[in-house]
């Protein structure tokens, strides 16, 4: 990791898929880990132990969380997809309506976010989960994992995965990238399959009207 | 750790705390991580991700795993005591019951414990959680952090904590055995931190009519 991290120039941002979830204190120890130790732009959390587990990371306001909501595994539908009623006197835009834990963990998301660095995960697995955390979270970037190896589907997460300027869609891919090939043209092939993501990304946005800036 | 890990003698039971929870293959790389790098014989897991990040630790059948279920931090109110209605299909011995999200996880650990390798964490600040876990996870055992600085009850955990055989209740310090002196006496005082603990741990079992083989 460390040989990893020295490797990234300096203006590509890393995202930290650490999972972190612990008490405050030890959260702390975490966060400092993350974006002093490591030098992290941003790191993922689980948020199930609640908002304290994730308060110390938010305070490095220079740095981003992506907070798992829909993850893309199969187990995601176990815990993240059970219908939760609105009993504990939280409010929220939603108010009494019942709804799925991850839509649930989305809507404290919006709300913990005054300092503007928070994300969210969603599976490229679950796209129309995709589409109701993007109705809720309207600006958040949206990290996308699952659209290689676990069969996600890019268009899907294109579609629904960007706000309403195109943007805040982060579509990752990691095993199909570094595994890509085990030979020695593995540089060549990481290579091609990132450009190939890249374009089929870029394909995706332009047939819904947006392009970058020739 | 590595320095920590190869100083306690072999015959001490290691739990290791890393809350590790991810999908399948990331999970493989963390259990084989925990039990055979460093050498744990048990880890502590957030299952919020689901069953299929925690079985490639269960298939370490001489090794067991610790699931978060309520935790002692505030921060424990925020989700795991949503109230979740069971609209997924999933039975238990609870049926339609509407109860807890820490319930259901509860639940589901009974489920998946055919190999009889896990345990659930309840926080020694949730007294009336532990009572509720204990009466669906008759057995299993209990790992009970929070008694120290996070000012947990100790006497609520051994009631509340302990199976019918006394047994089964784990009751953890950290922050109050490690920090219990940062001065020369760092050794001794520890030490006696941790004696202090074992005495009142005793002394709520024998009050509840338990005692130790002489």
């Amino acid at each position: 990791l460390e040989a990893t991290m020295k490797s990234v120039p300096s203006d590509v941002p890393v995202i930290l898929d650490a999972k972190r979830g612990d008490i405050g204190s030890t959260a702390t120890a975490y966060a400092k880990a993350a974006f002093e130790v490591w030098g992290a732009d941003s790191v993922t959390l689980n948020a199930y132990m609640g908002g304290d587990t994730v308060e110390p990371f938010l305070a490095y306001e220079d740095r981003g969380v992506f907070i798992l909501t829909r993850t893309s595994n199969p187990g995601g539908r176990d815990f993240e997809e059970l219908m939760v009623a609105n009993s504990t006197g939280q409010g929220g835009a939603s108010g009494d309506r019942t709804r799925p834990l991850y839509e649930h963990v989305t809507e404290r998301a919006v709300e913990w976010n005054t300092r503007g660095n928070i994300g969210l995960v969603v599976g490229a697995t679950a796209p129309e989960e995709l589409q109701r955390v993007r109705a809720i979270a309207t600006d958040m970037p949206i990290l996308i994992p699952g659209i290689g190896t676990q069969g996600g589907n890019l268009e899907a997460s294109i579609r629904y995965g960007m706000n309403a300027n195109g943007l805040g869609a982060i579509v990752s891919s990691s095993r199909g990238i570094i595994f890509a090939s085990k030979g020695p043209d593995f540089a060549e092939a990481a290579r091609a399959a990132t450009e190939k993501i890249r374009s089929e990304i870029n394909v995706e946005r332009e047939k819904l009207g947006f392009r970058w800036p020739s």
